[in-house]
């Protein structure tokens, strides 16, 4: 008999498959990864991960970088099926979370170091060190963040000071707050790091770079000056190697310092990187948050797989409230309520899937411009470099709170069920929190988009690209709920008219306060809900043209999510910015009751499209088969808590103390009678 | 050198002491809570709980329990002090937590177990069983939800039936999906469970029942025909064990089924409550909802000591960006945008604190018309029931959903702090998540609300209390934001104004489907807006009715912190409900720009009211000192990961099949140089 899943599927209009092979890019690599699946299946390493759960953290975590190091192996050996020479290269998609089910530091080893080296290291420094990083020969971690400065990086305290005598430089914390504190994989792994530090010259401030720093010898001790090790554990990112980091008086080669954009000579002399590429330090960062909009795309389509499944599996309340159990029950997923809470995250999945498709492909065009310039980097031509910067903070901000917003929403869906960790649903969502505050949380990251649509709005920027509605007018008013083009024009009106009148106001504030910094301060709230708009305007945006690329059997239902996502964001964004009436409002209160009908049919169709497997979406609730309720009982047995030892030692030294042991073996007596 | 947090409360214009006294009921009382704090302070197993966080969930879930009890022996030896009897007894508002700063099982013992002796046992049965349960003689667990069954308890499967030959009844559960599953204090510490069955007398189904059964003999192991275990680990309340049950053929006498509203006697008679009492049997649910708006207050009141201390300490941010750091930093509490996102939660837990008095004072009234009845239980006066049912579950459905939510934004307001266990709030939150979901979620515990709602529009439910309203009319539009009154006669009118429309667009749904039961159905989503515009307004309501009573110099604070509350709320809801227009909106902002400003000062006056010690609160983060960095590098020394055999088993085992040892030894060599 086909499980509660086959039969939805077999049911959908939509083919599931061919939904796969489009979110895959081709038959060929849906297959391609397919094959990868079944190489971890097979190994040992990677079963009953739903066991994780009963080992303390060191055990976790050992087992966490047990699998990373086995995936490396696996994925290294089969590089050809997905055209990958590391388990990262080529692949941003795709991290290696995807097939071990489980994270560890080499995650931010892959992602902020080796891309660190890539991107800011001459070629005689990426030949010196990116095999190695790659072949996990060395291993690295992003240092940035200090004890007493996240947000404001402007204010870190590690400083690298140039020694003329020695020809190298000498890094120090001077102070408590200096120490660096969070970076992933420095608490165990790493055997290096890049580090952010001011360089000092002569006496002079030359302001924030990067130098890598040798942290841990060949027996994987910490090296003179050297104080390492993890912070402590968090709600979420367990298995994670989060780390603090003190060093005094550590003495590296000047050559240490990453040179494609500014160089140290020997002796001390010092040539500024071209002023159009003085920012161009931060492209780590920009690339970073490139992956965690594809990542939060990632996070949200597990967890939509795990909710829906179990959505399609869960029945609770009566179909005929009178006729009672006889009558049988529902699907959860059935009553409107829980789709009025879910359908919409689907919409977002597909809305953050052709959104970073887009912000990915930017990038991409930027590394070739990079690429194409060589050693001549003077000619390299920055001009794209404020909408990359735009455009990936805002998506960064607004859309890792949708999803961190929207994967919460879905566990509390399953009920009692989603707050153990057997439903999967419990973990994805620690594991997601922190991806809302690393890397700047939403309120550096969305002005940093203020203040580049700013620019815009002064022509400092151009108006092209995701700025180009800027330079066009009007601001239709929602007239009809069921038309795409329209939809995506009055998101485009609520978003010119945002930045517009945010505009104004600081202009002027600015002159009211005299001080471009007073009215920027005093009008943060404001300058936040502008780039919220123009955000979800370029969601609504990169969505609508998506749709038209999709199988065909699959635009229909597609287009009923594009309305459903587009228009109850427009309900939820502040009045003020909508500009929207009661009536409309109720216009789309109707449309969505009919939205949810017809959506419904062909749901799990699409949250099925990622396709992943019972192993890799490690939620009791949500596998493939019928015996669900039998999996829970059976996984909570295994519990280290029903070990009789443990409760008999419990009983022995706390409960017995008070217990009634004569009333309670007579009541037990007289109940036999 | 004052700390950061006596500056903070010297420097405020409102008198915290006054406020403690305020909220403790009497400056009496908050000294014997202080006597209580200092008692559970010099006892060595309350001592560093930040240390807690290193062990294991056995470790945890073992000196949870140990301090549990040995909280219940401090609190009966010092009953006195608070006047109370037991842990439980007339207090609500201040669980065992408060001292222990951690959650056990007794809990559930205490606010389930006994309530619903208390509530349906006779008189006999009280004598029976409740001095052994108020002395732990006898451990309970409030046994209702089955593994198929949370939401729709009218499709529970566990059977008791009557066994004449034997004058007992055999407890059975047919099914897997029978099993209970989730009750506290079920997986390790019960003897004992009320248990929700339905009553099979001579082959006929009389409906749901409570019996108690006892689980476990005077060895604490399990009785013949009883499984029970713990379900496994969670994403929170770690330390609780929320447990399952499987039972076969127990027996037991016939006089364990709780009789104070019905009653079986020998030979199978049986004897219906009175019509009027029929859902008497849900009291101890109606009991622990209100339990939980106390508990929401309570949460809300600890997460925002911790988060404002850590904002009033944590600077970030240049005071003056060309000065740089020489012009040092602002405390991120002085950031507009960051009060814009505390500051409603201080209104918020000032609203649930005088809506939360008001529902414990209505149950009170409730519990003194039952009393008064004495055995005469015809003669109970049920007609304040609808409205303490519709009240407690509306304010359990929003007010603990807000209080999550609140809670999780001041978690991400800490930035990357608020993520570890140190910080003390992330635990919170974690630990606080399945309030929203248990006692039912905000969906049936709305729809409750409205259906009471509906009645009282038909007439069948008197418009008085909370009803009052619904008989009066009008809809003022928002003209002023800096008057109570009109802002509450605002409210007043949206929860009017949806009420009524909800009930209209029900009725003509009703005529159109021919089913009251599929417009039902067809507009849940209608109905829980509808339930929230009536609750918001409640809140609403005593939050303003209770700004006079609070001292004379905390009033303009606390009238500043309405306005935020209640207008703040204005924004957020549908447009479609507050009927808000653009410029109404602009108003607001503008308005809470200025609000923001008048509060700050005061601010920590307010959310150091409760009177959290350090250890209570237990956040390295917020601790009463300045040398709070340096305590997070400790702790982080401490973790378990940064054991040296830790690294090292893991660098032989896995690191060195990759790493570079030669390469690793020669670049150390070479820096030295
Ligand atoms: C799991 C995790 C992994 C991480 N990994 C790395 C890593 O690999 N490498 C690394 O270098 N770092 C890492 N980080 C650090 C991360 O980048 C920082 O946590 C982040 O930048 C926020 O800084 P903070 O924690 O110091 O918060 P803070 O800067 O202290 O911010 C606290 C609050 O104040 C607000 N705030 C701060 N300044 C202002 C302002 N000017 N105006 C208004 N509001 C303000 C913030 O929005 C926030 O709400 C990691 C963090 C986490 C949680
Ligand atoms: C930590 C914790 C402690 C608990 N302690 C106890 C205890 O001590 N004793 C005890 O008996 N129980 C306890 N419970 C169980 C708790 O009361 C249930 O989890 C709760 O009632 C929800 O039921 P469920 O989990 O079966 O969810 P379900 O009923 O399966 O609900 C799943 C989802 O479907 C939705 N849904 C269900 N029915 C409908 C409908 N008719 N219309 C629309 N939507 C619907 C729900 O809103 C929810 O989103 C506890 C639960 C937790 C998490």
């Amino acid at each position: 008999m086909p499980t509660y899943l086959e039969q939805e599927l077999a049911a959908a209009k939509v083919d599931h498959l061919e939904l796969k092979h489009f979110f895959y890019d081709s038959k060929e690599r849906y297959e391609a990864v397919q094959k990868l699946d079944a190489l971890f299946d097979a190994d040992p390493l990677f079963q009953n991960p739903e066991n994780d759960h009963f080992l303390s953290r060191s055990e976790q975590v050992r087992l966490a970088i047990e699998r990373g190091f086995r995936a490396h192996a696996i994925l290294k050996k089969n590089r050809d099926l997905l055209g990958m020479h590391s388990p990262m290269h080529g692949d941003g998609g795709m991290p290696v979370g995807r097939f071990t089910g489980s994270m560890c530091g080499l995650t931010d080893h892959y992602a902020l170091f080796v891309q660190t080296i890539m991107g800011q290291g001459t070629p005689e420094q990426i030949r010196e060190w990116l095999p190695k990083a790659l072949n996990l020969e060395i291993i690295g971690t992003y240092a940035q963040t200090e004890l007493g400065h996240g947000s404001n990086v402007r204010a870190l305290e590690t400083v690298a000071t140039y020694d003329e005598t020695t020809d190298s430089l000498v890094v120090n914390m001077p102070t408590i707050t200096a120490m660096k504190w969070w970076p992933g994989a420095l608490g165990l792994l790493a055997t290096h790091a890049v580090l952010h530090a001011r360089l000092l010259v002569k006496g002079k401030d030359l302001g924030y770079h990067t130098v890598m720093v040798q942290l841990r010898d060949e027996h994987h001790k910490p090296l003179a000056g050297v104080e390492v090790g993890d912070i402590g554990p968090k709600m979420g990112g367990t298995t994670m190697d989060a780390g603090y980091l003190s060093l005094h008086n550590v003495r590296i080669p000047r050559t240490n310092l990453l040179a494609k954009f500014q160089q140290l000579a020997k002796g001390g002399e010092y040539t500024r990187a071209p002023k159009q590429l003085a920012k161009i330090g931060y492209m780590t960062m920009m690339k970073a948050r490139v992956t965690l909009v594809w990542g939060a795309m990632g996070y949200l389509s597990k967890g939509n797989a795990i909710v829906f499944r179990y959505a399609a599996f869960r029945r609770q309340g009566f179909v005929d409230s009178k006729a009672g159990i006889a009558g049988g029950e529902k699907k959860i997923l059935d009553h409107v309520i829980l789709q009025s809470r879910l359908f919409p995250l689907v919409g977002l999945q597909l809305a953050l899937f052709f959104s970073s498709r887009h912000l990915a492909n930017l990038l991409k065009k930027f590394d070739e411009v990079v690429k194409k310039a060589g050693k001549d980097i003077e000619s390299i031509d920055t001009s794209m470099l404020p909408e990359l910067h735009a455009t990936s903070a805002g998506m960064k901000a607004f859309g890792t709170e949708m999803v961190l917003a929207g994967l919460e929403e879905g566990r509390k869906c399953c009920g009692g069920q989603g707050f153990t960790y057997s439903s999967g649903i419990a973990r994805i969502v620690l594991d997601y929190i922190p991806n809302v505050t690393f890397e700047g949380d939403r309120i550096p990251m969305a002005l940093q988009t203020s203040r580049v649509l700013l620019g815009a709005l002064a022509g400092k920027v151009p108006k092209t690209g995701s700025f180009a509605y800027l330079a066009r007018s009007g601001r239709p008013s929602l007239r009809r709920v069921d038309d795409v083009e329209h939809i995506v024009s009055v998101w485009e009106g609520i978003a010119r008219n945002a930045v517009n009148t945010v505009g104004r106001q600081l202009y002027f504030s600015a002159r009211k306060h005299k001080s471009q910094e007073k009215a920027w301060e005093a009008n943060t709230v404001r300058l936040l809900t502008m780039a919220q708009a123009h955000t979800l305007y370029q969601f609504v945006d990169h969505f609508a043209l998506g749709l038209k690329e999709l199988p065909a059997k699959a635009q229909p239902t597609a287009t009923l999510l594009f309305r459903l996502f587009a228009l109850t964001k427009l309900i939820e964004i502040p009045v003020v910015v909508s500009g929207l009436t009661a009536s409309q409002g109720q216009a789309i209160d109707r449309e969505v009751k009919a939205l949810l009908k017809g959506i419904r049919p062909n749901i799990l169709a699409f949250t099925e499209a990622p396709a992943f497997s019972d192993r890799t979406l490690n939620s009791l609730i949500a596998r493939n088969s019928d015996d669900i309720y039998e999996g829970l009982v059976d996984w909570a047995k295994r519990s280290p808590l029903n070990k009789p030892e443990f409760s008999e030692s419990l009983h022995k030294d706390v409960l017995s103390k008070t217990l009634n042991a004569k009333y309670l073996a007579e009541n037990n007596a007289r109940s036999k009678l």
